[in-house]
C-alpha cells in the first residue's frame, strides 16, 4: 500500500516521545512569549502591520509571479536598497523565506568541482543548501576557525565557508573574524546566515557581519531573515552587485519561485525604519538575553551564556523537556523545546528568546516559572 | 579571488544573450498584463487585498516562529481545513511557497531506499525535491504513464511518482488518470503539484486531481500554491491526514522554516472564499486561454493548445524571444519570455496567461500585438 511505511514511522516516534503536533494560537495569548523570534517586539508594532496593511491594499494580495517576470515591484527594490545600505552592503536581493535564500546563496556559489567548508553546528537550511550544491562538502567542527583552515587547504579552486552568525539551538556567535581571515588566506568566500544576528547585535542592530567588519567586503555574502527580529516573512541576500547579478541569473530558488508578497516587504520595510529610528532595541533585546541568563544560573539553571537574544537551557531528556515546556505552559509561559532530531547534538533544552520589549517584572516572571517547573 | 569564476560566467551569459536582469513594476502598470499567473485576477480583489490587511492587523505582520512554536495561528488552521474541503482531501498544511511544499512532499515521501519517479518536465521545485530526497531518482519522459510504469516496474519497496498537473512551460495537463492507474498497479503513491490547476481546473476550480477523480485518494499528494489563482503568497500540501501528520513531524522546509505570514494567509483565504461564491471564474480563465489560442493559431502563430490557462508560443531563438518580449512591452503589453536554463527542452518561447477578467477588446488586442511584434 502506498505510504504504509508511514505508519511503522509514526509508531517509532510515538514509542521515543517524539511526536509533534501543531497547537494553533488566538491571535491575543494569554501566554508570556519566549517562544518566538519577535527578538524586537515588532511583529505587532503598528507601524509593521499598518505597513503590511498598506503595502497588500496598494501592491496586491501577491506579487503575481517570479520576481524575473511580473513579482518585482517597486517596494521589492526599495526594501533591498533600504537593506543593503543599513547593512552596509553593496546591493541586496529579497527572497520569499530566509530558506529560500540560504538554499540560492549556497547553490549558487558552489558550482562544480567546488568545495563547501559547513560549521557542523548549521541550520537546515544551509545544510539543505550544500545537499543541493554541486560542490563537494566537508563539514568541519562547531566553531573552528582552524578545522576550516584544515579543510580548505586541501583543495585547489573555488570554495566557500558556510556558518550561522549566531546557532539557533544555543544562541552561540560564530568566530567571524577568524573564519574571515581563514577564507582570506585561500581566496575562499565566506558565506554567513545572520538570521539571529541582523536586528540584534551591531551598531544598531546592523549584524555580526557589520560587527566583525565584514560589512561591504567583497568575498563575504550574508544572508538575513526579514520574518526574525522584522517582524515580517521573507530572507534576503546582501553582498557585492556581481554576486546580487549572479544570484537573478543562477539561483533557482529565485528564479523558480513566487516574489515575496508586498505585504510582506511593506511590513519588514517599516521595522526596518522603525529600528533606523530607534537603534536602542538591538541592545535591549541583548540585554534581556542577559538579565535572562543572570537569572536562570542564579537559580542553579544550566544555561549557555547568550552572544544574542537566544538563551538555552539544557533538559535532562527529551520527555523532560516536553513536560518542561508543557509546566511552563501551564503556569502561562510559552517557551520552546529543541529536541531530536532538530537539535545537532542530541541534547535536548528549552530554548527562550529575548525580546527587547520584555519588561524586568516579565523577566523576573519568567526565570521563576522556569525554575519551578524544571523536572 | 573568492568568487572570482562568476565573472567569466556573467561574460558566457552576455554572450549567449542570456543575461537577465530585474524590472521593478510600479504599483499601476500601464501595461496590459499577459504575464503574471494571477489566473483569476484576484491579487488586486479589494476582498483580497482586505484579507490581507486586515489579518496583518489581527495576526501581526509575521507569524513569528516555526509552525511547530509559535508560528501557527488558528488563522492557518482555518485556512487548511477550508482548502482541504475544497480540494476534496482529508487534510492540508500550509507552507512559506509553493516550492518549500514540493521540497517537504518530495523529500518526506521518498526515504532512503525509495524509488522516485520523476517527470522530465517537472518545475525546478519538484528537481530539487528529488535531488535533496534520500531515494533514487528516475526521470521519465514527459507525460508518459508507459514510462512511469516500466521504471516502476524495476523497484521493489516504498515508490512515489512525481509530476506537475499542468506544466508551467507549455500549458499542457498531465494525463493524471492513468498516471494514478499505473501507480496503484505497484502500490506506488502519486504526489501531483497543482499548482497551474487550483482555481483553473475541475468543477468550480478544485483542480485537476480533483477533475481526474483522485480527490481524497488515499495514495494521492497534492501540492498547490496560494500565490498563482489566490492571488496571494504560500503554498500547502494535500493529502491522507497520516500523510500530513508525517509532514509536520518530517519536513525540513516545514519544520525549520518560518511559518507563512498572517497578511498571505488571509488574502487566500478571501480568494477562496471569492472562488467558492464565483465558481465561474474558473471556467472563464479556460475560456480566455481558448480564445487566445485560437486568434494566434489564427494569425498564423505556432502556440500550444492549452489545457488550462498557460499559452504558450514558440519563438526562433533565445534573442528573438527577448526582441519578440521587449516589442509587445514596447506595444504597451507584458508577456513572460522563458528561454534557456528555464525551459528543459531548449526552447525558447513567448509565455501568456489568460486571467479571467480579461476582456474580449483585451484579448483581440494581445492577440494583434503579438502578431505585429513578430520576429
Amino acid at each position: 500500500m502506498a505510504f504504509g511505511w508511514i505508519d511503522e514511522q509514526a509508531r517509532l516516534r510515538r514509542r521515543a516521545g517524539l511526536v509533534r503536533t501543531l497547537r494553533p494560537r488566538p491571535a491575543v495569548s494569554p501566554l508570556l512569549d519566549l517562544a518566538s523570534n519577535d527578538y524586537l517586539g515588532l511583529a505587532h508594532h503598528p507601524e509593521v502591520t499598518e505597513g503590511a496593511a498598506r503595502a497588500a491594499r496598494v501592491w496586491g494580495g501577491g506579487s503575481t509571479g517570479s520576481r524575473l517576470v511580473t513579482g518585482s515591484t517597486e517596494l521589492h527594490a526599495e526594501l533591498e536598497q533600504e537593506l543593503a545600505d543599513f547593512c552596509g552592503a553593496e546591493a541586496a536581493l529579497v527572497f520569499s523565506s530566509g530558506y529560500a535564500a540560504n538554499l540560492a546563496a549556497v547553490t549558487a556559489l558552489a558550482p562544480h568541482g567546488s568545495l563547501i567548508v559547513s560549521d557542523a553546528g548549521n541550520h537546515a537550511s544551509l545544510i539543505d543548501g550544500c545537499r543541493l550544491a554541486r560542490g563537494t562538502t566537508q563539514v568541519v567542527a562547531h566553531a573552528d576557525p582552524e578545522a576550516v583552515r584544515k579543510a580548505l587547504h586541501t583543495h585547489e579552486g573555488p570554495a566557500i565557508t558556510v556558518s550561522d552568525t549566531v546557532f539557533s539551538v544555543d544562541g552561540d556567535a560564530a568566530p567571524l573574524a577568524a573564519l574571515a581571515e581563514a577564507c582570506r588566506e585561500h581566496g575562499a568566500g565566506l558565506v554567513v546566515d545572520d538570521a539571529h544576528g541582523l536586528g540584534v547585535l551591531g551598531d544598531g542592530g546592523r549584524g555580526a557581519p557589520h560587527a566583525a567588519g565584514l560589512a561591504g567586503a567583497d568575498d563575504v555574502v550574508v544572508t538575513v531573515t526579514l520574518s526574525k527580529s522584522l517582524g515580517s516573512q521573507g530572507g534576503a541576500v546582501l553582498g557585492p552587485a556581481r554576486v546580487i547579478d549572479h544570484l537573478v541569473n543562477a539561483a533557482r530558488t529565485f528564479i523558480f519561485d513566487t516574489g515575496l508578497a508586498p505585504a510582506a516587504a511593506g511590513a519588514a520595510l517599516s521595522a526596518l525604519r522603525l529600528l533606523r529610528r530607534d537603534p536602542e532595541r538591538a541592545a535591549r533585546a541583548r540585554a534581556v538575553a542577559g538579565e535572562l541568563y543572570a537569572g536562570l544560573t542564579a537559580a542553579g539553571l544550566e544555561a549557555v551564556r547568550p552572544d544574542a537574544a537566544v538563551v538555552s537551557v539544557r533538559a535532562p531528556s527529551p520527555e523532560d523537556a516536553v513536560r518542561w515546556a508543557a509546566g511552563c505552559r501551564a503556569a502561562g509561559l510559552a517557551v520552546g523545546c529543541f529536541r531530536p532530531p532538530s537539535v545537532p547534538d542530541g541534547i535536548s533544552r528549552l530554548r527562550l528568546t529575548a525580546r527587547a520589549d520584555l519588561t524586568g517584572e516579565q523577566i523576573e516572571r519568567a526565570v521563576r516559572l522556569i525554575g519551578e517547573t524544571r523536572p
